[in-house]
């Protein structure tokens, strides 16, 4: 048995099949879940179908909107709608600038040209924008005022990050995404740390994706009770199954954690043990 | 949302995450069940590794039998041992050739390269032989008998056939695998045809993996079980129970149940409904 050295793609798709293959993870698709639209297959179609735009991301071929939007186009096909949004966000800057410090100078260099990508990946998937957003991603005129306003992705995501956490890792140096890969040399290898690394970033911060769906208190009481799981007062396998029946699933929460995954992956990390 | 063809090399790899993902099948890893030293991810991660092999199998880069050591190279790094040694042994040809009348082509021009090829695959895995063969793959006697005689893949293959299912695919035109993929034609699309697909073939011929890790008498008995399962008359996820508990694990049916998703894909089967 030989450890052979992986693309930083492949890196990218073993992060992403991970993180969904781990569980328990409260409300999300996993091993053991399915949403009726959405199920495991889906998301791991996404991961082997992603590959092209990832590669080009690896070899510099292609800017961060239009290379998110490439993921995005390369996985809307099949009937699990979008999958992994949140994760190209994160992982495509990871992987043009490889690693956290290239990704935000790379960040730093988006355009207008990128916002539009973006606004027209957007376009692909049903994903949710809050409901006071100025900025539709469904209305033409938001896209002259992205235009008219000389706005870079950069200047999306900031004006995002209010009400998104993946925005925000763009904002903020990929904080959790960082603290997940910490996280998941903190609590040793394989599956086990993916979950702990989970629950303690569900622990951390309100999921904006369950505060888009449900509202922001949902997101706070979801957050309380991750904290109960990791303080041992309560059971993760009955907050998964509270969180199933809601309909409640941190979806950002598990876009980080891939993120955080291939961040740590290519810091040693061991996923199989 | 549109339908995105897919290189072969994707539909390959689609064919081995759907086999894995689908449960229940009785007795092999799936969605629900590892083995302590084989799990899930072991099987998706080589569904992820292998690709560059099957890529050069779709642009006829290569000859099978170093095609087939590629695929188990790539995809040995992982603690799991090899996942898919059977299921490589079908796809490359099917892959090379584009169809089941090209794979029985090229198989019909391997040579002895082909043979010492395929047997260095061999020795990079832990796969079982039958305790009566002669052409041990530990012996080198082996590599000098196969030089002496002359004896192509195609050669080992019928050898191998009187005791290795996958190997009688390669000398009676495919046969179990045409079976499989008209299986999924006639059950519909997705996970559940698949796992309909994976028991009327458990249910057809004894699984030789489980023949050589446990008799023939035990083999047989599978098939019977199945037999019941197929007809009604047995509980699939209590014969699932009862496999896992013994060890029974059909590989062979696996890999060409894998075999028949690749070809049924090809022809328009829908995995995604």
């Amino acid at each position: 048995m030989t450890d052979l050295p992986l693309t930083r793609s492949e890196r990218a798709q073993l992060a992403m099949m991970l993180e969904v293959s781990a569980y328990p993870k409260p409300g999300n698709v996993d091993r053991c879940h399915d949403y009726a639209d959405t199920r495991l297959e889906h998301f791991l179609a996404s991961t082997i179908f992603v590959r092209p735009a990832f590669e080009r991301a690896e070899h510099g071929d292609g800017r961060i909107g239009s290379l998110i939007r490439e993921a995005v186009r390369l996985t809307s096909g099949h009937a699990g709608g979008n999958t992994h949004f949140g994760a190209y966000i994160l992982l495509v800057p990871l992987l043009l600038g490889d690693g956290l410090e290239g990704a935000l100078a790379a960040i730093r260099e988006t355009d207008v040209e990128d916002a539009i990508d973006f606004y027209a990946a957007f376009a692909l998937t049903a994903v949710r924008m809050g409901s006071d957003d100025e900025l539709d991603v469904n209305d033409p005129e938001s896209i002259r005022a992205i235009r008219e306003r000389g706005m870079t992705l950069l200047d999306i995501m900031e004006y995002s990050s209010r009400s998104d956490m993946v925005a925000r890792e763009w904002t903020n140096g990929y904080r959790l995404t960082r603290r997940g890969a910490d996280l998941l040399h903190e609590h040793g290898c394989g599956r086990q740390a993916i979950v702990q690394a989970f629950m303690h970033l569900l622990a951390a911060e309100p999921d904006t994706f369950i505060a888009k769906k449900h509202g922001y208190e949902v997101a706070v009481r979801t957050m309380e009770h991750a904290r109960e799981v990791v303080r041992g007062e309560r059971d993760i396998a009955a907050l998964d199954a509270e969180c199933i029946v809601a309909g409640i699933n941190p979806g950002s929460i598990a876009d980080i954690t891939i993120a955080a995954i291939y961040v740590a992956l290519g810091e040693g990390w061991q996923w199989d043990c």
